[in-house]
């Protein structure tokens, strides 16, 4: 990626003639950008291009470029690809549109390039790409005039698109340092561009937009390694369900695209944002925070209501630090008893009445830095540029100054408010660990993002916890499976238990006559129900009798199965009924979904008939740690009835982290199962079942 | 109010002898902001203030002010305000910290200038308050130096802090035209603000910052009424819940007090906001544009990856209008047949390949303004300093252009990008109905926000419904209630009924004899269940036994809860136990509570274990209206489970529209009444009645 990145010469295929207003040349976007290597135009009808000798083909260029940047029309890309490869350069960036973007033929161009590039070992970022910029070596490949930054900061961008190199300012924290827009990633993928960023000493911290992947698994591998020394920000964007629709299972529907991606980005370590706004908010907070050990934040400020505002701001992601000892009464010291002190603490009337406001603000300050209660700072202050309040400029020093005692690594976030901020940001920066945001939400969000990044980067590395099974049990069950499209029933159940996983006990019964037989032994309840892959949603028309007492009501249920039976598909061929003993608890969910690009994804949640209706499910991509699948029922919203609420007894919940544990071993060991449905298993007080299960291929 | 805004002459009490940096001096800020009244400061140190003749006392004033605006010390702000009666000064503005905000003491002295306002008819802004800013008139009473702004909105502010007025440029559109901080708000409140700017002609749009309010009933009132004039739009701080803990019903705890204020702006129709970037985005929408008739949004975007972003930001609150036959075909034609136009129109390849960038954008935004189809417009579309682009530059003109055109009136948010915003920015907004947001999303929430005040304007005005109820069978259950403070089981069923609410039919059955008596006739399955005041939380411990099948049963559930029941609670009076029939259907939960400012408010919900869990209840403040009925059924969660969902019939819906309406009735015709549960409320295919509720006085 470096040649891409900061190339010693470039060729440009298809720069035009004409240069200035309207041409989007880009030899001299190039050059106005400051680029100082040597750049080649190819062009057969220029002599001269921008002050440059222009080539009338790329074999006449004098040397070996490391780079050369195409923008001819998408049916002449290949042909100077092949060019480019004659004349040995290695890295080609496709600027041209219309591929895999616009039609089929545009994709069939564009696969012939991927294989073209592996076969030649070149390789090719785009089509419909801006290209790359790199402040550190003044390089845009950009046919967009780009205005040279004053600042950029040490983010590096990974984009599938050109707007963020172009909005730079609109995106990230004062511009991004590097920038490769991947456009259709014909070759050249998020993988490559976070692999080079891992290794780049100028990149800090790693910002993508995204707005779907290839080599998901490659990507998780990589960030996962990646997120424990840079931190890495997401925008992804496209949230449409649609993918989710067309699920075979409620596993399968439940975990639908945008909630796969919020797993996979969570499971490596990658900070998701929702929004633009929230982009910028994390960029700066990242690049200018250090460590912030705990969620606990102490506050300043000028205003009693824009504590109030923050506290609002900090709910469920950081909580209000304990008062050091001391500070109340050092702040309070010969002022009127009615002023109190509390966090947030409100400087204006202990500075008003004390007539120090600057004074206030260090006591305060100092206290709240040296104190072991508090993890990070956020001062409320304003920024004005009335002669009259020179006083609260000065705060910039009493900061300055504060910082170099005890606790000066703690973050600060600032809001600073009215109307002379640019100026004091940029002051106010200048003090390492101090950022000033936009607003108190930002400020806040700033200082959570900080944490959560700290929280990844401390804690355990990922290892996949080992996984056993019967295999000698299992394997007949997944051949037929195979061969079927779907294991069901009594079947799918069997296979559970080979995986460890407890089900209800039970048989297929074939006649009237043998349930007569057996149901003087049975220990009632019980439940009858139908079986086959004609019946997947036997619940919702009646083809499951639960409650069955006694033996007479027994072989009614069956009478009654079989005339639904017949009303419902009289061409089905019954062979038998399911009996299974009765189980009582809480209906859960559980299952898996095999995902394209990131694999199997576990879930498990509420089930029965709020399933659909609150989705409370949680899911992670396998393979999965005890702590996840902790984790995963600790994020339900019914976990406190799974740990037991209002005089009911909770469950076995360590049972259930096991059974996901086997679901996710299950999801790894049977590489071609696509969705695996138990539902309902139920949890309760003394034992936990699967009741019903359904393993679908295809 | 004009007086306090506009007044011809102020007094200024206690203002410093200092002026110049750090002195805070109110004199000086009010004469630097330019007003051009008559001021009187009165210091009996000073003979001068500011170049202006000081006064010992405000007795010796030569006119009768219109406004005093006064910063003494909190003990001394009392003698003053009798002193401005006695002077014959109307309006006073309090500055003064340290009353209600502080401690009890401070608490007595604002109570005290509350009955000295009212008494002598004088009105009082504060205390705690900066006072005013009106910049239609060039005065402030801010002893900060507020810059005087160059441009400013006809939107008016009503906070409770001053940090809105200071930080001016942070949270309004191009500041305030008007500004008011009610402080602590011993006499002039909200709704005398509120009702000020409904009949001031330069207030276009009010924005509210609001932390608590009292009068939330006369609130109400206004707002429903301004409402349908100006849009209002507040941001309600402090969202905690404490209150909520302390109830003692279901309905009670689901209600808290965020979602009362909820309640209460959806009824009056104001527009609540998230957070501060929320409040800046709708103040701009609301100012710019003018009505936006629907939901339906054209996209012109020079970047797909900015389109999917706004479809993002879009989902759930607008929808993707249908493009106007014909565009695709004009806007494509002479291009490469892989150029398709869908909505967003990606204008990018269509301008650059076309060759005619503002063209392509001109044509796109006149089908797109002109089509019947489309309510409002977003435009993605870079402005940037670069002399290469100035073609992009002369959009301003395109637009302009376009707008005298058919459908000129729509909505256009511009989302413009790179490093040339101001600049453009201003030209954009030159043009009628067109604002500029500083990202996608806030373009989008612009829009929506937009569409949103337009519905509730052209919505009917709320007009309660008549209520009629048994009041010779309800009035000794509501005695009863009242001396008891509550009323419980049988009675309370039977209170509901007077109201028209359909109960499950039971009795108190007193003695295990008398249960032995009726059995034979019953129809089971039927309930039995302990009642009175000692067993407030009976489920949760075995109090209630359902699904009794048979005379044995119920025996033996008597013998059963009586020993339960003498585990409990051995000192218990069992005056008998409650025989109910049996329902059956979705356990739901309704009821009422009253909030101390708001009154009544209406909650139904999801009862049974999932009630706590998933809290799914929707809220309005009472009285209902049919369609707000069936809008709080509609809106929750288990709606689809009401209306019959995966093969199971659904419910009356209608009846439970009526019951709501009768518990409004219930809510407003018993006016001491605190709370009110029907827990369960059993919906049921054919029949809904109540099976258990709860009346609380205290």
């Amino acid at each position: 990626m470096e040649k891409f990145l900061n190339p010693r010469s470039v060729v440009i295929v298809g720069a035009p003639r004409r240069s200035g207003e309207g041409s989007f040349n880009n030899v001299e976007t190039m050059l106005r950008y400051g680029y100082s290597g040597r750049i080649y135009p190819v062009n057969p009808q220029a002599g001269e291009i921008c002050g440059l000798r222009a080539y009338p083909s790329i074999a006449e260029v004098p040397e070996r470029a490391d780079l050369a940047v195409v923008s001819v029309g998408r049916d002449r890309v290949f042909p100077v690809l092949e060019a480019c490869a004659a004349a040995g350069i290695g890295r080609v960036i496709v600027v041209t549109q219309g591929f895999s973007d616009a039609d089929e033929h545009g994709r069939a161009l564009q696969d012939r390039m991927s294989a073209f590039a592996r076969e030649k070992g070149i390789r090719v970022l785009g089509p419909n790409t801006m290209g790359v910029v790199n402040n550190f070596a003044s390089f845009t490949t950009s046919f967009v005039d780009l205005p040279v930054p004053e600042k950029f900061s040490p983010v590096s961008l990974v984009a599938q698109t050109g707007v963020f190199q172009v909005a730079s300012i609109d995106f990230s924290y004062r511009n991004w340092g590097k920038g490769i827009d991947i456009g259709n990633s014909c070759d050249v993928d998020f993988v490559d561009a976070l692999e080079y960023f891992e290794k780049d000493p100028e990149t800090r911290v790693i910002a993508i937009h995204m707005e779907g992947i290839r080599r998901g698994r490659k990507f998780l591998e990589a960030a996962s390694r990646i997120t424990k020394k840079k931190p890495i920000v997401v925008l992804k964007t496209g949230r449409s369900e649609k993918g989710a629709r067309a699920a075979l299972s409620h596993s399968g529907s439940l975990v639908g695209e945008d909630a796969v991606y919020d797993a996979a980005f969570r499971k490596a370590g990658i900070l998701r944002v929702r929004d633009t706004q929230e982009l910028r908010t994390a960029l700066r907070a990242l690049v200018r925070f250090g460590e912030m050990a705990g969620p606990r934040i102490g506050i300043i400020t000028v205003t009693g209501a824009g504590g109030i505002m923050a506290i609002d701001a900090a709910e469920g992601a950081l909580t209000l630090a304990e008062l050091p000892d001391g500070l109340s009464a050092s702040l309070t010291e010969g002022l009127p008893d009615w002023i109190r002190v509390t966090n947030p603490v409100d400087i204006w009337p202990i500075g008003m009445i004390g007539g120090d406001y600057p004074g206030a603000v260090s006591k305060a300050l100092r206290g709240l830095q040296g104190s072991p209660e508090v993890d990070g700072i956020l001062m409320i202050i304003p920024a004005m540029s009335s002669p009259l309040h020179g006083n609260i400029a000065s705060l910039v020093e009493v900061v300055k100054n504060v910082r170099e005692g005890k606790g000066g690594g703690k973050p600060i976030a600032l809001w600073l408010y009215a109307d002379d901020l640019s100026v004091y940001e940029e002051r106010y920066e200048e003090i390492e660990n101090v950022a000033a945001f936009p607003s108190i939400e930002d400020a806040v969000r700033g200082l959570a993002f900080s944490r959560r990044y700290r929280q990844f980067a401390d804690g355990p590395s990922v290892i996949s916890e080992t996984c056993s099974w019967n295999r000698e049990k299992a394997r007949p069950l997944i051949e037929k499976g195979r061969r079927d499209g779907v294991l069901l029933g009594e079947e799918a159940l069997e296979l559970l238990a080979a995986f460890g996983i407890p089900a209800a006990a039970g048989r297929v019964v074939p006649t009237r006559e043998a349930l007569g037989g057996l149901s003087r032994d049975l220990s009632y309840p019980v439940v009858l129900k139908v079986t086959g892959p004609s019946f997947l949603h036997k619940s919702e028309w009646g083809g499951v009798v639960t409650g069955i007492g006694d033996e007479g009501a027994l072989l009614r249920a069956w009478d009654d199965l079989v005339s639904r039976v017949g009303e419902k598909n009289p061409d089905a061929v019954l062979e038998g009924l399911h009996l299974q003993e009765q189980l009582s608890g809480t209906e859960l969910l559980m299952g898996m979904k095999r995902d394209p690009e990131f694999g199997p994804v576990v879930a498990c949640g509420l089930g029965g008939i709020y399933t659909e209706i609150f989705r409370d499910v949680s899911r992670e991509i396998a393979p999965l740690t005890r702590e996840e699948a902790g984790d995963m029922l600790r994020s339900l919203r019914i976990y406190p009835i799974l740990r037991g609420v209002r005089g009911q007894a909770g469950v076995d919940r360590e049972l259930l982290v096991d059974i996901l544990l086997r679901v996710s071993c299950l999801a790894m060991e049977i590489p071609d199962l696509m969705e695996m449905d138990i539902n309902p298993f139920i949890a309760g007080p003394n034992r936990s079942k699967a009741a019903d299960a359904r393993f679908i291929w295809k």
